[in-house]
C-alpha cells in the first residue's frame, strides 16, 4: 500500500510501506474511511519538532475491521470503527479512572494516514457504531478520533458547567470543537478569540456568542471588559505556546479553571505568578476513549456536526497538499480519503 | 504599644511601634489572645524574599474585638474573634466564589505579632466564636487564622475523598496540618514525607498511615511503590521549593489532584511535562475565610485539635526565639502570648 511519510520539515511524501498486519493476537487491522491531518503533525512539519528518519504519519481515524488478532473478543470484520491515537487497554487502573491515554500499556498509533491501519489492545482501544453509517457521517465521526475529543477533553478539563462564562483560545479545529463541546456542556457565554473571518463564522455557528480579535495584553483586557473585570470560570487552551498559556491563565478567574490541550512547546510556567492567579490547571493528551461512546451517539443521532471542521477534502494520494493547505492556514482541517 | 519589626535577615526585634488605630469606617481593632510565627515568616527572616526596610511581622491572629468603625455591623466590642491573613469584604464575585484570598478589595495583615491589631474590612474577615473561648480551646482557634486554613485549602484544592490515597510533601505546621485535613476529608491512606521524628509522631496522630524518609526520586518511588505503582489520588505540596513541587507532581497519578500551597520560591514548571503528568494543579493563598466557619465549629466541639502543632509557647517578647526555635527546626511552630 502507499501512505504518508514525512521526511524533513515541509516534505511530506505518500510512497510505499508495508501494508500492516496482525502482529500481537490483541491487534485489528481495518481499512481506513477517513483520516485527516493534525494540528499536531503541523510541529514536526514546521520543523518545531524534530524527526530523526522518515516518520510514517496520521493519528486520527476510523474505518472497518477487515482482521482481527486471535485473542480480540468485542471487534469483528465487518464492524465500522473509530479509535483515538492512543491504543489502551481500558482495564488498567488509569484507563478505569478516566485517562485511558495515559494507559500502563499504552501504544500510539502514528501510521494511520494510510488506506490500511493496525491498531494495537482492539478490545479497549475501538469503539463500533451501531451499524456502519452513511457516508454523509463519517467526516463527523472521524473527529471523534482525536479533534473533538480534544476539544471535549479541554471542557471537561475546564470544567465548563451549565451557566458558565468560558472563554477559547485558539482557532484551530480542536479550538473551535472546544466552541461546540462548551455549547453542548451548557456554556451560556463562550468568548472565541479568533482573528479569521472562516473561523470567526464556525465559531457562531459551533456557540460562539462573542469574537475576541485582540491577543496578549490587548485579549486579556478584552475578556475582562467582557466579564465585568471577573474573567472566565472556565479557558480552554487549544495551542501550546508561552503565550497562549500565559493569555488562558490571566484570562481566567481566581478558582476558575484552565484547560489545556495545545501540547506545549517551549512552555514555562512560573510558580509563583501560577499561586497568585489561584487559577486550576488541568490538561495533557486527550483521553478520548473515555469520551467515545458519549460523542459516537451524539454524532449518530445527529445532534452535533463537528465535521464541519472539514474545509478541504482531498484524495489520500493528495496528503502533501493537506499539509501545505493547514500549514499556511488555508484550510482550518483537511480531510483524507483513501 | 511594642511588636515584632524584622529589620534584616536573622534580625527580628521586639520594638515600640504605634498602637492601630481606626482609619477606615470597615475598620476593627482587637486586643490580640495569641499570636505565631508562621513558616512564610522564615523566607524574609532567611533573606529568600527581601525586605526594603524594618518590617513590622506577624499574620495570624485571633482576640477580642475593642472598638469597631461606624460602619461595622456585624461584630461588636467584647467578642472573640479570627481572621485571615487577607482582609476580603466577603461580597465580591472573587469571594462569592469562594476565593476571598483574592478579594477585589483584599487587604494583607501583615502586623499581628503585637497586642493590638487593626484589621480593615471587619465585617467581611473577622468570623465569631458562639462565645468567649476557654484558654485551652486558643492555640487550636488561632490555627484556623492561617495554618489549620491553609493545610484545609491544600487538601480541598487537591480534591481530596472519602477513601483516597494522599500524599502530604512538607512536614512543617502546614503539611501536619494538611494530614489532619485530608483525614478529616476522609482520605483512606494519608501517606506523610518526613524524615523527623516528632514530626513523624504529630502526622501519625493527626492521622498518617504511612511515613516516607525518603526524598526526590527515591521518594517518588517509594510513594509508587505504597500505591502499586499507579500514585496518589491527591497530593498536598506544603513547602514552594521546586524539589517539593516536583516531587509532588511525580507522585501524582494521571488525573490526580496536586493542591499547593508552599509559596513557590524560583519554581519553573516545564509545561509539557506537566502536561503528560496529567495531573490537576490548583493551589495559591488559601481563602481561609472560606473555611473558618467550619474549621471553628469543628474545634469548638472538639472534634479537631490542630494546637498541637505549637511545640513552644514563648511570651510575645520573645518573638525573635520564636523565629530563631522555628528556623532551626528546633519547633514545629511558635505560639506567642502577649
Amino acid at each position: 500500500m502507499r501512505g504518508a511519510v514525512l521526511y524533513s520539515p515541509g516534505d511530506v511524501r505518500f510512497e510505499e510501506r508495508a501494508t500492516p498486519t496482525i502482529i500481537a493476537p490483541t491487534d485489528a487491522i481495518i481499512r481506513i474511511s477517513a483520516t485527516c491531518v493534525c494540528g499536531s503533525d503541523l510541529w514536526p512539519y514546521r520543523g518545531i519538532q524534530s524527526i530523526n528518519q522518515p516518520t510514517p504519519m496520521g493519528h486520527e481515524y476510523c474505518g472497518i475491521v477487515e482482521e482481527i488478532g486471535s485473542a480480540v473478543t468485542t471487534i469483528k470484520p465487518g464492524q465500522f470503527v473509530i479509535g483515538s491515537f492512543f491504543a489502551s487497554d481500558n482495564s488498567c487502573p488509569h484507563c478505569r479512572s478516566g485517562y485511558q491515554s495515559s494507559c500502563q500499556h499504552r501504544e500510539l498509533v502514528g501510521t494511520a494516514q494510510a488506506p490500511i491501519l493496525r491498531v494495537p489492545l482492539a478490545d479497549g482501544t475501538l469503539v463500533t457504531t451501531p451499524e456502519v453509517p452513511n457516508d454523509d457521517l463519517i467526516p463527523s465521526l472521524l473527529t471523534a478520533s482525536d479533534v473533538l475529543g480534544t476539544g471535549w477533553f479541554a471542557a471537561a478539563a475546564a470544567n465548563v458547567k451549565p451557566g458558565a462564562t468560558v472563554v477559547i483560545v485558539g482557532d484551530g479545529a480542536v479550538g473551535l470543537l472546544g466552541v461546540l463541546s462548551a455549547a453542548q456542556m451548557g456554556a451560556e457565554r463562550i468568548i472565541a478569540m479568533s482573528r479569521h473571518a472562516s473561523r470567526q463564522k464556525l465559531a457562531r455557528e459551533f456557540g460562539a456568542t462573542d469574537i475576541v480579535t485582540e491577543r496578549g495584553d490587548e485579549g486579556v483586557a478584552r475578556t475582562k471588559e467582557l466579564t465585568s473585570g471577573i474573567g472566565a470560570d472556565s479557558v480552554l487552551e487549544c495551542v501550546g505556546t508561552q503565550e497562549s498559556m500565559t493569555q488562558a491563565i490571566r484570562s481566567t478567574r481566581p478558582g476558575g479553571s484552565v484547560g489545556y490541550v495545545g501540547v506545549p512547546h517551549g512552555v514555562e510556567l512560573d510558580g509563583e505568578k501560577l499561586f497568585f492567579a489561584h487559577v486550576r490547571l488541568h490538561g495533557g493528551p486527550a483521553p478520548v476513549r473515555r469520551f467515545l461512546p458519549t460523542l459516537i451517539d451524539l454524532v449518530w443521532k445527529r445532534k452535533i456536526n463537528p465535521g464541519k471542521v472539514f474545509d478541504l477534502t482531498l484524495p489520500l494520494d493528495q496528503v502533501a497538499e493537506g499539509y501545505r493547505a493547514m500549514d499556511e492556514r488555508r484550510a482550518i482541517k483537511a480531510l483524507l480519503l483513501p
